[in-house]
């Protein structure tokens, strides 16, 4: 029932080390969903995983079996493969036995709807580093957030360090792909209060208000938000800065905003914490 | 008064890239320090620049001869190389064209007195990745942290990949090596409250009062915390999770902590901002 691929040279080996690449990746429109984790998100957001390469020798636990049955179940094509070309074929240091292969999905802002009571967006304008794209897309779906918004962006989203870093988040999470100008008209046009994060201004992000409809903007790693942002924004705020360094990591920067309106959000009884631990010691 | 290296094979050029190597950079104490940020926090730091490697047609921008004369200042030996060398010596996608060599530093649990009123410690248990504990160094530079405990590292403080990922704040911090057990008796001997983060708890990290004095604990990214730290907590506290993973990457949840620490004690009037910027414009 199953194919067993065992050459270097076999070209679906090759085909596969090929979409490492961005240009034959947009090409193919395809994705690589490497590890147990990003399979597992990707079967949660109903993500067609349309291939699935696999080397029993490298699994790390005892459940695989069960997710590459869920794999097949839900349509994949199921291949064996040797150690040697598991190892050609991953972008990973420690490979885990298992590659998904799926095709690209790109949405714009119509994604967006219908919007949630009170809404709550993360705005990205023109991240570089995938690793940084996948860290904030974790978070967002960590603090809640009901979409990413992506704006000319610097990296693809489908790099196969988004997919890693956002521990396969990107596959669970609404993406609407957007240029800036397009992003502020459709947020001013919904009612929905830009925030834009800054170090040029005097209000701190905790004496902000976001228990109203919010999307938070955050700009790219070296040079911040864009003019358009930051003249589009309806509020901006600040980070305190205790030290040394005058900037936070960008995707950590995301994330202290993000859970800044969860906190608010929750003091407000807008959003109730379900994570309670049956066997938790606390104090 | 300069020498200028062009030679790929020239001893020095090779010593630099060996020291990319834990067993040669750990055999001969040394540090790596690259790029403008990283150069300017050492000085900051006054941790001694013994040599500085330069290519100036990879300067970036036009502060760089100001910085070299800085390091030159305080001691350090200036080598010329071509921009075939650098890029050979340089860790970086993107060299800066700015190298320096330093000695490494390791200090004790000593370097923690005398105790700041109120303490506000991060220690950092098992940390596997240069680049979490890196950008956990520069967010605890950012949220005044007082000092960075290091317990049973698994990667090393001197990497190259820390020193990129903290920008540097690795030269301008406090930071204490130690066993897990000498640091858990260390901080219960100096009335220090130990904060463990951990998803097992009911408490949410919100909830918790960060007004005393406190050390905050952030386990391995894959197993979380030793059972030491967690019992030998005085408080376990969590992160509220609104989505599909159940973790956050470990870098992006110590700055949550911190913040909440820093914000309480903003709150409290225990810690001023200083911050503000003249030309804001807020709302």
């Amino acid at each position: 029932m199953m194919d067993v691929l065992s050459s270097l040279q076999n070209p679906r080996v090759k085909q596969i080390v090929k979409w490492r690449d961005r240009r034959d990746r947009d090409r193919d429109q395809k994705v690589l969903i490497e590890g147990y984790r990003a399979l597992v998100r990707a079967l949660e957001g109903a993500y067609p995983i349309e291939e699935l390469y696999i080397c029993p020798e490298l699994y790390q636990g005892v459940n695989e079996p069960a997710l590459v049955e869920r794999c097949v179940a839900q349509g994949a094509r199921l291949f064996q493969v040797t150690s040697a070309a598991f190892a050609k074929m991953s972008y990973r240091d420690r490979p885990e036995g298992l590659l998904g292969i799926g095709t690209q999905r790109h949405t714009g802002l119509e994604a967006l709807l219908p919007l949630k009571s009170p809404a709550f967006f993360l705005v990205a304008e023109q991240i570089e580093k995938p690793g940084n794209l996948g860290t904030m897309l974790r978070s967002s779906d960590a603090a809640g957030v009901d979409a990413l918004i992506l704006c000319d962006a610097r990296t693809d989203l489908y790099n196969p360090n988004v997919v890693r870093a956002s521990t396969g988040n990107l596959f669970t999470q609404v993406i609407a792909e957007a240029t800036t100008a397009d992003a502020i008209a459709w947020l001013k046009g919904h009612g929905v209060a830009i925030v834009a994060s800054t170090p040029h201004t005097d209000l701190l992000y905790t004496a902000a208000d976001f228990t109203g409809p919010v999307a938070l903007v955050m700009g790219a790693e070296e040079f911040g938000l864009s003019p358009q942002w930051l003249e589009a924004a309806d509020c901006r705020v600040r980070l305190p800065m205790m030290g040394a360094a005058d900037s936070l990591n960008v995707a950590t920067a995301t994330a202290l905003l993000l859970y800044e309106v969860l906190r608010q959000r929750m003091d407000a009884g807008i959003v109730v914490d379900t994570g309670a631990v049956p066997d938790a010691r606390d104090c």
